[in-house]
């Protein structure tokens, strides 16, 4: 839904405007292939580029980069360059990405429970 | 993630498998464009095709048509007949799609915050 869409509607909408939005922000995020797996090995203690890489099935080396700077650039993850011999990069969810991670836990459990079911 | 995937990786994953399982299943239904909105829209108390379109802005009568089929084959919407001269259908949710509307409820919520934040 864009903003011009919804200026120009013809009809009045029962839906709460700030609740799609708050709807489409989350799914621009967790809709997006491989985030929600990479979020999920960050919040469970990975912490290193090859840790993530390793703990996500089928995840290429150039998607985790691509994934963790758009994170990054979302206020996600943090990056952080340890000044050690060689240079190490850490990776760490933010609160933001920590308060995301407890939201997706009601959803994760749907899908856990109706999975069974149907 | 396939099964095929899951059963010959050649690493341990620190992932609970259940758990990514579950958010794989919420996330093709509602990954799927309109389908949140659609649910949401059944749940404020549109019941009829024409309501349902209506209030979702932008929503086309195949889309629609489309995703409703959709939710009724994943047990998630109910579809009525009510024999009346003519006939109305009705759509409801079920109590798994209700399930789900409770569950999306601090994502949504997430996303309303940190929309403003970001």
């Amino acid at each position: 839904m864009s903003s011009a869409q919804r200026v120009t509607r013809p009809q009045p909408s029962i839906l709460n405007e700030d609740e799609c939005s708050g709807f489409q922000t989350a799914m621009e995020i967790i809709g997006r292939r491989w985030t929600g797996a990479i979020l999920l090995a960050l919040a469970r203690g990975s912490e290193r580029f090859g840790e993530v890489l390793r703990v996500v099935d089928g995840l290429s080396d150039p998607m985790l980069s691509r994934r963790l700077k758009e994170l990054e650039a979302e206020g996600l993850v943090n990056r952080t360059v340890v000044p050690t011999t060689p240079v190490q990069i850490r990776y760490e969810l933010t609160g933001r990405g920590r308060d995301l991670i407890v939201a997706l836990q009601p959803l994760v459990r749907w899908g856990m429970v109706s999975r069974g079911k149907h």
